[in-house]
């Protein structure tokens, strides 16, 4: 990793991990479950799993694909891989076998590292391609994953990195097109988010971050790596259980978490919930916290900070900063400043809102225009996907394919999605993969899906299906069909049959189905 | 500024004052005597006199020197210089005319911004390669300095920069060799520092820096740029005055500064003292804070923060951090815990203890070697020095010329100075210069310039003089001569006539002389 100028170092979050084992080496770095790991078993954990990378014989630049929840493994891959030049690919836990198979075969992964809990969705799947390694969750010897670390060298490796625009990981997330497409981080871009994060939402050695957001999530929004780099405590979840979460919160003395707004009502909604002593951050992105959420949150001493971004922006890339004299607001109206996206992180560029031509719109708080992003803090492109990377990249920005106004006060706010996305609980669903899989159905003519609004989830799909001449099928049948398909959280809470409304060119005019369903409410997102 | 790169725009902290502006434009950026500017007002203050600049005809790369104190013009001038593509030259205000003409001519410097009371600095020179502005400090308009910018315009430039690699700055610091050096900062440099000390000093927008510490000294440790970026506020102070330091502390709720222990020592001792409602972080250079100082502050509820560096690291480089579990130690132990020099920052890497041939010393505490640093906290070079710079980065690495332990927990401890520089009160003074100014004097055969052990100043200079034969002077009258060719805080504390002790070769053995002043201190620095 020696720059051959003596004033440069590549930026890589690679360095934050020797630093804080260096400097903390007795400071709790993991726990989970029962155990506990320093910083220093921390970096000795990561630099056996880079020896038995080495040993499997990866080379720069090659996949590692990990299929697990929030454990100590995924968090150590996330040091461990690019640690030898290779490239992460932390896949969604949520979705199907042949999701995941998609991804595994376009990553090109040469290893994948899998939960035992998820092992049954690669039992049809064709991995003769692949070495697969088990992880039980265990840390005990009897763990495959565990006794490869035994086997390992706890000395670390000489560092491979040449130039900091190289690729650091892979995350797949959901586009239009159907296919889940592949956007490529770099060291330097995942360096300076970390960096941002750490000022935006204020962490330091004394943080404890609960892992209530996955790290196959943006690679937990660079958090896997920013909290190690003010040498905070990473506390693991499985999954989101507000029983549990209230616990860690009180006997792990919890600083920061993240989320989307999903998980803060299942937290605040918990019977466990009652007044924190010390205030916790909690940092809410993926929709706005609603007012009543704020509220809740507020009353019980969290500090909501409002973050927004893309998988394409490395997590958040904005921050709706908070102004002192808000404090002075009703709380509603408080709440309704923070719904606001904001602007960009102090180390992202200025956020954007432009028009058809790439211009920016007046800011009135009432235009709506396209949010776009550049710099530091966009990915690097989708991963051999150069058309659809020119596309987004077209004019030099990144287009986010979200519809917002710019307000006044050069803070953006969301207002409809110009692609057809859902975001369900944080999870991004893409309508035309939930369409072209009711379309398999074969009783099924032609379907519409869109998203509604769900009290719980933010946004939920619901399919409007046209039926084949003399054909029936059942609102229950057709899901049923949907989940033997897909990821369960992409399938429709709702179908209704009917004729599609059309332009006369044909078109699917799917914003009269929004009208339907959405009615007066004022955006067309949750 | 734009670069072609989707993902990638240059690092400079000129996107920090351009974000606050933009995110928080009617917050109190600077206070400064009767005077406050909102960061609107701060920025358009900057646009104007980066249109002055233009108007100038300053091209790409032009040097730009200030002479001033503490005042909102030389905080402009460090983003108006580099918006335009210039180098910003903050001298020392404490040198002599004739040092001042030698960094003017040096760095080749096209204007010269000067304050008012320093402009008798400048009456023996001949300006007539420069253009001189007067700064009154006034705030109004007839102010030379406000004149112009009234004349300048409130709108943005497009920025210049094209690589984050160019240089930023120039500060010109005292050498071995007598004549100082001008140790060049990239933007890439300046902004990465920037983040370092915004996260090891807990810096963010509720943030207020008092300015007790020059900005001529490393742009202020780069907290000119840092405070910056979190929008905090500027407290600007043209001198440091207890009194006055302490009404600040209060009527502006400051919660950090910066400093040397000589000006922490002044606040403690001053008659305006009282504990303080809320914590205020100071964070120390320059020389570690003594026991009794760390106990006074403490006392007083200041948070003190022990950072190391030089010039040569863009000021910090290192920290101190602090260790929970040093809290339940005996004060004096804490002291002593955190008078170590400790190690890099978050965005630096990793500082070494050398022997003789640039290998690691042992890590025990006790083997003495040379400190060495390297990566993105490190200085472009020597301005027009090439040999220098090649010298000081040999084997890859800068050499500090400081010499220290290395701890098992590896915390590095300075102890002595490999370099002839004697630190005073936060100031450098190369005894070399010292020393060839005194045998000017017309009876002096010889001398050599040591550091003695000052209470007040940490250290100051005592030169040991062989007279020719026959000649007689007092010490007073070579005191005075000194003074006459040198900037005063240079000036032997004391002289003493003497035969000057030396090896076989001719070498004069100062370490015999210094063993006569520090008696049994451990260390030879203070």
């Amino acid at each position: 990793m020696k720059n051959s100028k003596v004033y440069r170092s590549e930026l890589t979050p690679l360095t934050f991990l020797r630093r804080s084992a260096y400097v903390y080496p007795e400071k709790i770095a993991v726990v989970h479950k029962g155990v506990r790991y320093t910083y220093r078993e921390f970096e000795e954990r990561v630099n056996r799993l880079t020896s038995v990378l080495l040993n499997y014989g990866l080379k720069k630049h090659d996949r590692v694909a990990f299929l697990s929840p929030n454990t100590p493994a995924l968090l150590e891959a996330h040091f461990a891989v690019p640690a030898v030049g290779g490239i992460l690919a932390a896949i969604n836990t949520r979705l199907s076998s042949g999701e995941i198979e998609y991804i595994l075969n376009h990553s090109g992964s040469r290893l994948l590292f899998v939960d035992e809990e998820l092992h049954p969705l690669l039992k049809t799947l064709d991995l003769k391609h692949l070495e697969v390694i088990q992880i039980k969750d265990s840390g005990s010897l009897a763990d495959p994953y565990e006794k490869l670390l035994s086997e390992g060298s706890p000395e670390p490796v000489e560092q491979l990195l040449e130039n900091e625009e190289e690729p650091i990981s892979i995350n797949y997330t959901s586009g239009t097109t159907g296919r889940p497409k592949g956007v490529v981080y770099t060291h330097r871009g995942a360096y300076l988010n970390s960096l941002g994060s750490i000022i935006e939402t204020g962490m330091n050695v004394e943080s404890v971050f609960l892992w209530t957001l996955p790290m196959f999530h943006c690679n937990g929004w660079c958090f896997t790596w920013a909290v190690t780099a003010v040498a905070g405590t990473h506390v693991c979840l499985r999954k989101v259980d507000p029983e549990l979460i209230w616990k860690l919160i009180k006997n792990e003395n919890v600083t920061h978490f993240n989320g989307a707004p999903t998980v803060y009502a299942m937290v605040v909604n918990s019977p466990q919930a009652n007044r924190l002593e010390n205030p916790v951050t909690v940092n809410v992105a993926a929709a706005p916290p609603s007012p009543t959420l704020f509220k809740n949150l507020k009353k019980l001493n969290f500090r909501p900070i409002h973050l927004y971004g893309l998988t394409e922006t490395y997590g958040p890339i904005t921050v709706c900063a908070w102004h002192k004299e808000w404090d002075d607001l009703p709380i509603e109206e408080q709440a309704l400043a923070q719904s606001r996206q904001g602007q960009g992180y102090i180390t992202a560029d200025l956020v954007r809102v432009v028009d058809k031509n790439d211009n920016d719109v007046p800011r009135d708080g009432t235009t709506i225009g396209e949010v776009v992003m550049r710099g530091n803090n966009v990915m690097k492109g989708y991963y051999r996907q150069r058309r659809a990377t020119s596309e987004a990249f077209r004019e030099g920005w990144f287009h986010s394919g979200d519809l917002g106004v710019w307000h006044s006060d050069g803070y953006i706010e969301l207002r409809d999605r110009k692609k057809d996305i859902i975001i369900s609980g944080g999870e991004n669903i893409s309508t035309i993969e939930v369409e072209q899989t009711i379309v398999k159905h074969p009783d099924v003519l032609e379907c519409a899906v869109i998203a509604i609004p769900d009290e719980k989830w933010g946004e939920r799909p619901k399919a409007f299906v046209t039926l084949k001449e003399g054909r029936v099928v059942s609102e229950k049948e057709l899901i049923s069909f949907c989940r033997e398909n897909l990821a369960h959280f992409k399938c429709p809470a709702a179908v209704e049959f009917c004729e599609l409304p059309k332009t006369s060119t044909g078109k699917v005019q799917k914003y009269i189905l929004r009208e339907k369903e959405w009615g007066d409410i004022e955006k067309r997102i949750n």
